[in-house]
């Protein structure tokens, strides 16, 4: 099935999903994006996205080419043209082109570029990875100082990402100033005891939408959070590691730098997190 | 005229110039450029900027998808195409797409993305500017760690231009540590009695081709060098200012942060390497 691609308002086959050279995602990396997470052909924390995106674009000074209700319409007409149960739909938008290249920002009426696709993910939720856990290394944080403003800037993540598949393991831990920031597209947790440790929201760390879901079921549960700087020695001595992001919702981690995290199995945290998560993501899928 | 633009092999007017939106130069800034100034129709430096094109390729673990000859080539017949006697020659690769999202690289045999295209810029080297000399405001600098790399992550160097304006400016020092990194897109330079001072070179800085010449052109000039960090407090006392690039070439700088340097004119050493290098650039440009 070929699939069918948003671009500026247009349902494209993928093959004609095209922006133009001058666009200014293509050329300055002016752009923020969002990924949503698909569960029974419904949308997980929408509202949450949107929130989001509203906020990257503030913070870049970029218009709001689309309305809140439209982005809903495009996300529900992708996921039914596309027949995803489950899966992800990806939205980026840039700050557009007037055709030609300039580091100052085009006119503020220079149409902008909205783009959206889908990703078919047959079983996201059950992904064989949440009951053996995943390994990471730990990896100098390169970023720029804004990882609060989700830019298509992805550069340094990357690279992160392909350090720990060299490594033989499954994602990076990115370390500034001798603490851990976050994971290379996650947020990073640590549990001592019943205490659900994740660094505190700063323009060091990406706002997670899945993060904010995660630590109120965690109070909900009773569980203790403390949001505060932790280091990657403090992580390998912990009971229990995990990340959460919108497409991997929680994701027991089990060995960092090659250190084993508690049996080297998940612990309870991360796997009962994950099912209050995915439970009540369920029901509130619009 | 409609311009011509070059993507992969073929060159096309500039309306139909188009990359996917799975370009990882789209969705992940994953791709490096390069600027090289047309003088009298000929290439400004073009070994310089090929040299330069195959670290930052290098660096990043990229193919390297065009030769130098199949390069050149291409340079001139866009130059030829578009009638420029003086501008740019805008070069992107990036490391393409395999149809669809993930941070993991595709494989290596997936088709890179080669862009070039011209801008037309009669009088390049005449510049109003270099009369008057340009103001700079100093910005915190933002960029992720390897400045060296010349990738299109160009958001933050694109806020730092807007700021400069925003404040009545031309261009902004970015500062790191209490020390000038450089301009948002150029190498940053002040002059002490007959001595230029500039940062030295590391993952900090750009490797500027313009910058190396200058340096060199200085050298042969009997005037002194002397590569080392400076502040923005050094700067606002210094005789003179100035920053060079591939498209302003050696640029005075009259005003940072609102404090006249010198007279508030350009002084002698900056105009006099701008006349060295001009000169020297039109003799070796091809």
């Amino acid at each position: 099935m070929t699939r069918t691609v948003y671009v500026n308002g247009d349902y494209v086959p993928e093959s004609e999903a095209m922006v133009s050279v001058f666009d200014r995602g293509f050329l300055f990396a002016d752009g923020v994006y969002e990924v949503t997470s698909v569960l029974d052909g419904k949308l997980v924390d929408f509202d949450g996205h949107a929130v989001r995106l509203e906020r990257s674009l503030s913070e870049l000074g970029m218009g709001h080419p689309i309305t809140k209700d439209d982005l809903l319409a495009a996300h529900r007409e992708l996921v039914r043209l596309n027949d995803i149960t489950d899966g992800l739909v990806y939205l980026q938008i840039t700050r557009g082109s007037d055709g030609d290249r300039d580091f100052v920002y085009p006119a503020a009426d220079t149409p902008q570029t909205v783009v959206m696709f889908t990703q078919n993910k047959p079983g996201l939720a059950d992904a064989p990875a949440a009951r053996t856990g995943i390994k990471v290394i730990s990896i100098e944080d390169q970023r720029w100082a804004r990882r609060d403003i989700k830019t298509v800037q992805l550069l340094y993540p990357s690279m992160a990402k392909m350090a720990a598949k060299a490594a033989g393991c499954d994602d990076a831990w990115m370390i500034e100033d001798g603490h851990v920031t976050e994971g290379s597209s996650n947020n990073a947790y640590i549990v001592k005891g019943n205490k659900i440790i994740t660094r505190q929201l700063s323009n060091d760390i990406l706002h997670g939408i899945t993060r904010a879901a995660v630590l109120r079921f965690a109070k909900e549960a009773q569980m203790e959070v403390e949001e505060r700087l932790f280091t990657i020695e403090e992580a390998k001595q912990a009971d229990e590691a995990f990340v959460t992001s919108a497409s991997t919702f929680v994701m027991p981690v089990v060995e960092i730098d090659g250190a084993t995290i508690g049996t080297g199995a998940p612990g309870k945290i991360a796997p009962r997190l994950r099912e209050i998560y995915l439970d009540e993501s369920r029901k509130a899928a619009i």
